[in-house]
């Protein structure tokens, strides 16, 4: 039930908006209105601040607000922050007139986004058992915290609504705004819940893991969060509210989220560790991974056989057993073919709508197209 | 950090509003509409019927649809149910006029007072490693479920927000009250934070143990949501919108839930096991609880060892030196001063408000004023 980040850019590099190579301290090369993680950096010290001093929470004793500060700058803040970053490049995609304050908005629904993320992640790593995060011990681990982390997550929620309030309560699109973040956290839950209950902890059952099943767990589990939920943020902000095109979006935005989650699945496996930063366990942990999905599709009954006996074992001998099988069916070409025609059927999808730029989905496509890590 | 619940009204009974005496099938006296559990419970069927077939999570597995039938059911609707049927009773003492359709809509945000309750003792029965919960083992410790209930009780927060849109969406009030749903989530977490960190599980610091910090927990854990959140929900929906009739509603409401926490504390000690249903732990598990503030405050130097050498430790003799203390101390007439200090307090805040009908508040103070469960 791992929930998948998305890969770092790596620190300095640049990025391009509307044609505009911009430097990560934010200065754009023509004068316009740019984004930076420096910047997106500055926002969340703004917010922190802001929800230290809640008058919700106000005259909190300090022993409280310390333990809130740290919890946040623990937890929030310390990821790939792809989610949150991509809210101001997608405005900026859709305008090229975006505003300084239109930019501050979108960087606030950024780390919402990550607030989001965050949330869902503390509670996953407790019902995953998990031992670190992000280079760090999982918050639950923290021997000072412990299961004080169930009520942490909670206050990672309610903050979202709490930073929303502050920033869009005025706004003609903070109720269409609410509704996404409340959908968005009800899909992601059902998409927790058919993944856990679909592989859980120390039960094999390979007969629930079909193509089907496996595509609606990260259609909701990561889809959703991932990609649908950035690309809305950054066109409420920018203007958009035509449900038409926020069904466009929705439909390549799936489709987008479905084809990260399989590359990370794949990349669990096939992947460099040096360059992911980290061992896959997929194999050992029973995942209803993509490529265990195929591997049961192809399977002669011999190899079903040897899966059955080895899938979800945490040994040399079976993790190897297993990627014998997946080697043997040429799982790797499974995935080139499927990736080459996602990036097909992506690109059509893009072009073929006309209600956006076509420059909000392909630089997000570009960013994920072929990644190694 | 238990959340405390108020008793359940005995099946049967009649409850009394504008004056009007109802029976529980829930038919008037005098033909006007009125409230009943037996009408609150079909509402709930409504509810979790269409939370089944909801078309954000349409065409769901069988077995996720099963799990999520089966997680509902068991959390929701089988506590005493007294914070959900407050907002038909507010609403009926505030409007003499009550359609059946304004009482529909007072019944379904009960209901969503019951699911955020559910979402927090699920959530705080992990985290005190709890036992059993309204006569059935705590939802954690059903043993296909486990630790899956930290997702379970992200969904059950979620419905909330769910069931909101779909019979509130149209109203005028309807920003209202999402931003009453996400303040009080916001301060009840906090509440819960307050506790756990004021008395951690394990650790006895009595220093930590003062008025100022066992107010401001009980008043965010506990007062927020168990009184402000159904009257304002039953104000909501009788038509007030008046910022002044909240404050004055606030004012009242907090005062009579710290009233209510106190008595849950004193209940624990002092409250007849048969009666309560449950046999106190509050002096062996370390509770900041009010009887522990009091006798800090008035104990001599010999007491005060005994506290320190005893509170939280879970043999009789311990008990049985802490509740010595209580005795000495006569802690039974502190708190039935107290008892008769709030009450006379509450009825004349109630009575120097002239914005809201004192009936809406005096028949909650009338449920609580000395109970005994």
């Amino acid at each position: 039930m791992v929930v998948a980040e998305a890969p770092v850019k790596p620190e300095g590099m640049t990025s391009v908006h509307s044609g505009v190579a911009i430097d990560t301290n934010g200065s754009a090369t023509n004068g316009k209105v740019a984004n930076s993680k420096q910047e997106f950096m500055r926002v969340y010290d703004v917010l922190r601040e802001d929800l230290l001093k809640d008058d919700l929470i106000a005259d909190q004793p300090k022993f409280s607000a310390d333990y809130m500060r740290k919890m946040l700058d623990y937890n929030v803040p310390g990821g790939k922050l792809n989610r949150g970053l991509a809210v101001g490049d997608i405005l900026l995609h859709l305008t090229k007139d975006a505003s300084t304050q239109q930019l501050f908005e979108a960087n606030v629904l950024g780390w919402c986004i990550e607030w989001l993320q965050a949330f869902f992640l503390v509670a996953d790593d407790i019902m995953d058992n998990s031992i670190t995060r992000r280079g760090q011990p999982c918050w639950y681990r923290v021997p000072e915290v412990g299961l004080v982390a169930c009520n942490d997550y909670i206050i990672l929620e309610s903050c979202i609504y709490r930073v929303l309030k502050k920033h869009f309560a005025g706004k003609t699109y903070y109720p269409l705004l609410l509704d996404f973040f409340h959908e968005t956290t009800h899909q992601t839950a059902h998409g927790q819940l058919l993944d856990i209950t679909t592989a859980p902890i120390g039960t094999v059952d390979l007969s629930k893991y079909t193509e089907e099943t496996y595509i609606r767990i990260v259609t909701f589990k990561t889809a959703f969060y991932s990609f649908y939920l950035p690309v809305v943020c950054g066109l409420l902000v920018g203007g958009v509210t035509s449900q038409e095109a926020f069904g466009a979006a929705k439909a390549i935005c799936i489709k987008m989220g479905q084809y990260f989650q399989i590359q990370d699945d794949y990349l669990d496996c096939y992947g460099d560790p040096a360059v992911i930063g980290k061992v896959g366990t997929d194999i050992q942990d029973n995942k209803c991974s993509w490529l265990i999905v195929q591997a049961l599709q192809k399977a002669s009954p011999t190899q079903l056989a040897t899966i059955k006996e080895h899938y979800g074992k945490d040994n040399e001998e079976s993790i190897a057993a297993i990627k014998d099988v997946f080697r043997e069916l040429d799982l790797e070409s499974t995935f080139k073919q499927y990736e080459q025609q996602s990036y097909e059927q992506l690109s059509a999808l893009i072009s073929q709508q006309k209600l956006l730029p076509e420059e909000v989905f392909t630089a997000l496509l570009q960013k994920i197209y072929k990644r190694q890590k």
